[in-house]
């Protein structure tokens, strides 16, 4: 399984500066004859308000259906992490991470589950999907617990 | 990501005296061409009782897909917040605020959960959506815990 | 909001000495333009058991689609109260229940969740609902925990 | 409500020597106008390894819906005590215990998950329902929690 | 193990028609030179407010150290449901019932938790212990979760 | 079982409008003679940040070990509700309330925790007692779970 | 590692006919110099109620600090399996079992938690040590959720 | 109920080098009229990073619909530990099992989830089917909590 | 409660630029009277590795006795949010905030709770407390869950 | 923060091929003058089962007081990995890591938790301390669930 022209897999690698300059990078799908879900569990996700320059915080999930192409983990990291110095609203942060993967690796299917800590006591989440999920797809719950507040 | 006339984000404001006299503010939603869904979460929602003008007090959901306009959440925080002062009956009060959120900000589709404190030992929870869910959305559980009483 | 003849609310009420003297009242609906789903979860009810009269105890949740009557819910914890002291088996009183609601408010549909403390070991749990929900409503589960035993 | 032949029901009676010996009763089902669902969880079952003659053990939970006839409880109780010295294999268990209770009370429908405990750090599950569920029928997940290991 | 005039133990009994007509039976304890702890978790208690006559609900755990005899525990569930008609507060419930099964069978030692269900949306727990707990004694937390309210 | 002046138990009464104004009512205590812990656990409550106006909300547990009187718990109920247009601090409101139940009721020992909902992404827990608690006592956790944010 | 006389270990073992029967065994503690403590988790434990002979189930776990000799595990498990056609009372089987065992491996310290599933709706829950704790030792919780009933 | 050629029940088998060299062994479907559910649950799942060298861990659980064949779990047991010394990607790994058993015993239909422990902060899930499930198949949730992270 | 020289409360302020830039402010304490403790629990809390220059996240919760001055919370916040762009080791950064507090503020006592995300597999957590608890004082439990991994 | 002669840290490195064979190395305590609680969670531990070549699992729990040297985590790692090929008892393994980290860097003290996968359905948890923990140190629970079996 080796990437096209992979360039931070195995190799010590500076942040990127912005996400836009992250390179996402992708690995040749080992088993394109199988409709399978891979699921991304980023509970490390920061960003910065664009109104107030405050931080953000956020847990992300991503599911897709890759087509011929996996997502390299590494390469999504660093670019994950190259938010951390990004203003963007929440609900704008949520579908340019998931359209930047869908351009970077054309999968099948995605979804991302936008889990932002609240501000002002209210918690907002985002949830989108590129479409109705491919039939026979496997597709369970993403399952986070709902924001509790206290007691 | 400018409201058309925003009147409150990133000022300081006077809470409004009662539902009404809120302004429940929109911002143009920038991803236009996605369904996705927003989910609120307030679990800080306080009414009076209309017969006695005791307190009570509710944990609230709103789910809901944007068309042109989103939420702005300043003011939704400043609407809710008018209810203190308003006393009115727990199956009318979750009805009232999706109501109104559908008319300032005619989304596509959305539902509400008004998840009552117990009066009496029997809590009310009231759930509402405005039809059925887009075809092809991506609609989790809200996934409250049930009432539990002790034990 | 007012009932046709709310005898019990807002007063001090002796309770009803069976469920068959108790009366089950109703206010009008406010919404009845809306299919909502409202809750009621009640974990304070104890009957008899006819064999035995020993006490029993069960964790009950109602849902109901109101149509032109709310359940008024002083009336239905009443009602509920006056199982104390009657003698009946788990399934029929679940049902029975679930029968005089749907006779005194009519409401589009209703599903009852009777949740019984366990017996020799083996707790029954007894789940009814008045037909296939109405198109579009929104339905959560009732989530209630399923029966551990120890460890 | 009064069954057949009941001749365990309010008595003490021996525990029968084996799941055949076992005397498994029923008495009518006082609701047979309603499809409504039942569920029996028992979480103190064992029996004996057919291979090591090892004691095994499941938590199994058990959903039907009654035509003519309920499950008497007390009479499952024994029939399921009764597996205490029979040897046998987890899926034919399961799956036995299923087949006696649809021949024992015909039900309009039936389901067993057996949740069996781990031998060699692999737990099985077996989980078998007699058709579709009913049009219309209410059936809640059963909700075990998924086995975890330790941590 | 045989209680000196066990008047209830295997035998039909009528439920007695007060706590005070109830009688709390005992047996001798088999492991005297022990001191170890019993627990009795008592999820169904019911009671009566003197005030309004509507039913109480409680979750008890008591916790003893035996000296020479134990509390019978069929006589015990039958003292507990025999408040099923008693009116009292909350704080004298929970200490009556202490008083009465320290009078009983005199053990080492003895605590109660009585974790009351919410009236007015403040539920009251009562905790009381004899004394300190004997030296040596291994007394684990009742563990009962706190109250939550929603969400 | 009778306080020395009650005003307001089994009365319709009007909420207080102030802390200050509301009465805070006691009832003689039947069990001098013992050392218990009484515990009101409150999730109702709200107050308004002294800066902003804007509501604060906070879940309070306080425990108790009475004297010569108990909490009236109407009173609470409504001492507590009357701080629903009070401007005060987290630290400050929650010693405040501290001290006026000391002051009324003057327990043998007593301690509140304020579970405060989060502003700026970072709640406040306050934690106080008005000494070592008295030997002998049983004190259990209050077992709040601690605030965790998303994920 | 070896037992003295190990005669179950790595051999297909009948099962013992009662526990009188069954075999404890024991191997040498190989870090005699130092306490620490080890912590049996049984829960598949089940004898019969010596009043009706019908089964009883617990969850037992089991804390020792070894001296000379450990518990050989296979013997462990042959010798709870034995309990399967024994008969005896709750507190008397739980505390059989510890004093079996301090004398098969002399630790210098043992306790017992046996939580016994409900019989009547009221579990019975025994803890018995041996001793204070050994001097620096390190003990948790065992940590068993309290028995909830339902809801 | 007899496989075809066991070589490995109730036999001390040497652990397999590879999964290739694995024998995935088959006992007769005595239920072959039912379409029932097996489910594995694996949590003690190991092999290499085939970049790294270093451990990789997974909790797997395994679902299928028996045909002709079951698997024989001892052999599924060595199989998967066969996979200690084995180095593929996360992906390849959760396929790769899932079509040897497919291979093994031709099942009606066939799930597999791999929860994998997380690298670099982001854990991946991956969850494939063999096509839509079985008309009539009850089919539980995997019910797998989601990762956290911490707090 | 006003502060000596606050700079940052109720107004826009930038985010300092790193840790020793950003200002700790205090507000005098209004109950100097009393031993009660303050937590606050930081969830949000973010570093960077100063070896890989890679993102370090961090579940916080700090505990303090106050003497005369109370942490001013938004000066605290920002504090926290100039670690943002700081080189420094978990148990390094975890210490450094608790001393900088230690010498902000002159508590009477205070314990520091750093939970971090795991790196590499295993998650460090550091814990520290400036001497032991006042006589007197209730400190709970800080209660974060222990790191699980997957299953 | 430098190590005295670090070998594998920030390099890619061979994992050794046994325990006795690993390095475990160290860095300089940068804050000697503190007692703080460093805790290391390792949730991906196996090793062999001395008789029979088996995989053992278990998770386990580290928690120790440096002195002037901190263990370099990415060598725990390898360190713990190493036991992959070993064959060694559950009470001996937990031991001999405990000894081998107090060799190493000479804590002030030392704790550590074997939370071992079950056997023969009975899991075994080792617990050890190096003596009482130094005073004035916070040290708290582990706090990992309990064994539960299923249901
Ligand atoms: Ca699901
Ligand atoms: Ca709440
Ligand atoms: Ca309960
Ligand atoms: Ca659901
Ligand atoms: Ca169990
Ligand atoms: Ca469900
Ligand atoms: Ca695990
Ligand atoms: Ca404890
Ligand atoms: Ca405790
Ligand atoms: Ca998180
Ligand atoms: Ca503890
Ligand atoms: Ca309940
Ligand atoms: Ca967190
Ligand atoms: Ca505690
Ligand atoms: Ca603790
Ligand atoms: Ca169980």
């Amino acid at each position: 399984m080796t990437g096209e022209e992979l360039t931070q897999l195995g190799r010590s690698v500076q942040a990127p500066a912005s996400p836009d300059e992250a390179v996402l990078e992708r690995v040749p799908n080992g088993n394109p004859d199988l409709d399978f879900l891979a699921r991304f569990t980023c509970p490390e996700f920061t960003a910065l308000c664009p109104v107030t320059g405050q931080p953000d915080f956020a847990h992300l999930v991503i599911d897709y259906v890759p087509d011929r192409w996996l997502v390299e983990s590494k390469s999504l990291k660093l670019y994950l992490a190259a938010f951390r110095n990004e203003g963007c609203f929440h609900e704008d942060t949520t579908l340019r991470i998931a359209r930047r993967i869908v351009a970077a690796v054309a999968p099948r299917w995605l979804r991302i589950g936008g889990y932002w800590y609240p501000r002002g006591g209210i918690p907002i989440d985002v949830f989108w999907q590129s479409g109705p999920p491919p039939a026979g797809l496997w597709l369970p719950d993403q399952g986070v617990p709902p924001y509790r507040g206290r007691g």
